[in-house]
């Protein structure tokens, strides 16, 4: 089956993550594919690593139009740099997705951000459509993030949107430690 | 804070449970008190009850509504039984949400379909509401479940509805081991 969790909504990665737990105590197998989420800066990335039965893999860790990525002197070249290097990170993340999916151990696989990299162009859906319907198996695949594109939601056998109906950040609170990441 | 995930798509529990990953990663105290989730049926009771700094407690195991509570043996005194039970389970549950604020230790405070206790009037929101308004302090509480009475969402710092656009039990497909439990 392929579950995507997209909308603007606060919930999308931990509900994935949330499931990765719940498969594991069925003793299931899992798999974690991570974009865009820094190096230790999620909280949940120290516990996952440390969890049996799950493998984790993380891949462009910055998003080019994201401040951390070049650190605030964000110029036009550095820009297009990053963009090249977050596309050949991408293509690394679909190389990692195909030799997991060859493997056939994991029963769940979660493309974490993977609808941000289609959104913005940094791979195409159409490669990660093909990856998933010609070699997904009997793995369930959940993909997370804003902006999932159309081709993705048509081939999807869960769809939930997160809606935003109220968010602390529209009253100026900033993000925090152990919630935001 | 107060978070309420609701609506009718898949995900709020395990968002949740996600969340208590996130947090406890950052080496924060979490608590998880559950309702109506049977015992060691869903996956990640098994792997949360083995976590270092995360307090796991569980009451009115099964909804009178639900198959498993009557094992299928459904006449109108057993529900009212169920039902008185359930009450009582559910006011132990809010006791034991008294007394784990009172403790001042846990960063986030999970209470895990307690918007089905509300909307189902196992319990009073003004009641929960007004242990949460007085004796919150510093935790952060995420309350999960469909139907979230307005009043709660009235005094929510954030909402996140979660809608479902596509399942596959639309189509006849039942739940599945690993992924709805």
């Amino acid at each position: 089956m392929i579950f995507v969790y997209t909308g603007n909504g606060k919930g999308k990665t931990t509900a994935a993550v949330g499931q990765i737990i719940r498969a594991l105590g069925h003793k299931k197998r899992a798999c974690l594919i991570q974009l865009f989420k820094g190096k230790e800066y999620y909280g949940e990335q120290k516990i996952l690593k440390k969890l049996k039965d799950l493998d984790f893999f993380s891949f462009a860790p910055y998003h080019p139009l994201c401040a951390k990525s070049t650190e605030r002197t964000f110029v036009r070249g550095e820009h297009l740099f990053a963009l090249e290097s977050v596309k050949k990170q991408c293509a690394k993340s679909l190389d990692c997705l195909e030799k997991v999916l060859k493997e056939k151990k994991y029963a769940l696989i979660v493309l974490d951000e993977f609808n941000i990299a289609l959104r913005d162009k940094f791979m195409k859906s159409e490669k990660l459509i093909d990856i998933i319907r010609t070699k997904a198996g009997k793995s369930d695949i959940i993909i997370t993030g804003r902006g999932a594109p159309k081709s993705l939601l048509k081939i999807a056998t869960l769809i939930t949107e997160f809606r935003e109906i109220k968010h602390p950040f529209q009253n100026g609170i900033s993000a925090k430690k152990g919630i935001e990441y």
